[in-house]
């Protein structure tokens, strides 16, 4: 299905309306049935749901890595995948409505206990970046995001390493573009470690708990980050970098990895 | 608890790069918990809570009317809203499992069946908006975001009359910005028939549904709609006005509620 849809609408001015065509991002529902178990329903756009569904439920811990799918049935006219794990587990309903419902939004945010990020061990990684390949990153990044151009109404995120973007996605939902990468890189067997998360979206806590899983030790966005994203950013050990606009960018967190000008 | 927290950062240009200070958007998990049932946690900006937890529960239909309301206690510190209502009604836990699991992200698209959406009666109000009303409602609109200004990470939602703003919210949510709104409104007796909702957000179908709930015709944003928004809006017989930019907008559905000149 694609990702766009024309209307005839009217443009007004104060003068005088004309009709003119519109193009509009499309939203539909898909629903994630994991071992015969509905899970969760999703407004998204209607490309890549095989790689949504299973980069949604990597990133809840509900899918470790491609080994432990038996079988992915994607229905895109009805907006639903079917995902099937070797060990068929199923999830006790009041441990799914804890994980889910407690979460606001469904997207992990059971992760902000204290207890939670503590587990997470602190990325290390010497990887650096100079200020003129983000640049240039966020360039070609905003290049590829056609769909935000033509219809203003969707996020793109991309996962890079320094010389380029290799896997890119739009979706309405700026988390919904993250799992698309997410859940491609591990149907693909794409490596994630010491590469780079690129977002048109706000940088979130939600999104930098998604990132450091993967153990991605930068983010960059054109957006801003929120003071929750920058002191988990801080405590991660990610490398922040946000507004970046023109020839400058804000670090937030973890300059350390930003070189001025490569050795 | 102010919205927004300042950081000393540095900006890197090609060239330098200096320490700066940034004002950063806050952002809080805010858990609901109605008639002792905890029901949600959101991430929000931490103002307003009070008319957060209000307006979701209004929103999600749990809370129809002020009178229903017996007690609301409000812990800022921890990020908690305790509403108890008149008949302390609990919901079976498979209930709210089914309300909020099934809807995404516990957002109201379990309105999403057709069902669903023709029980909505279609609205037929003849409220009519002028052009230069809606310009003018804009510029005061985006003067007032002193938020997304100065820290570029927040959505803001108002609600008006022909002849200006009378509520106004920020968060880093849309939904929330929204639903704080509607919590103020029913709190203190603003009534929302045949008003108009204006955003800086996208507008989906989620938000839509919101609306047409609370008989508002029409709804302004700078941003784009998505195609679902575009049809239920048609459907809903609400006017939805998008890409307000400058001295022009698009309408997108019911332009018969807009006149180039006021009588």
């Amino acid at each position: 299905m694609q990702s766009v849809e024309k209307f005839s609408i009217q443009r007004f001015t104060e003068q005088e309306r004309e009709n003119i065509e519109a193009t509009v991002a499309r939203e539909r529902p898909l629903t994630i049935i994991l071992n015969n178990q509905e899970l969760v329903t999703l407004l998204c756009s209607p490309a890549a749901l095989k790689y949504l569904a299973i980069g949604f439920l990597s990133s809840e811990g509900l899918v470790e890595n491609k080994d432990a799918i038996r079988k992915i049935l994607v229905d895109d006219q009805k907006g639903i995948v079917r995902v099937e794990t070797r060990d068929g587990q199923e999830f006790p309903e009041e441990q799914i409505f804890k994980r889910f419902i407690t979460s606001g939004c469904g997207r992990g945010a059971t992760f902000y206990s204290a207890a939670d990020v503590q587990d997470q061990a602190k990325l290390e990684t010497q990887m650096e970046i100079s200020v003129t390949e983000v640049l240039a990153l966020a360039k070609t990044f905003l290049r590829h995001s056609q769909m935000y151009k033509t219809t203003g109404g969707v996020h793109s995120a991309a996962l890079c390493d320094t010389a380029g973007i290799m896997v890119f996605a739009d979706d309405i939902g700026r988390h919904n573009a993250i799992d698309k990468i997410f859940g491609q890189c591990l149907l693909e067997d794409i490596p994630l470690d010491d590469h780079i998360i690129i977002s048109t979206g706000r940088i979130s806590s939600e999104m930098l708990l998604k990132v450091v899983k993967r153990n991605i030790p930068i983010v960059i966005s054109k957006s801003a980050p929120t003071a929750l994203g920058v002191r988990l950013a801080d405590k991660l050990g990610i490398t922040l970098i946000g507004f970046v606009r023109g020839k400058r960018m804000n670090v937030y967190a973890n300059d350390w990895r930003i070189v001025t000008h490569r050795k």
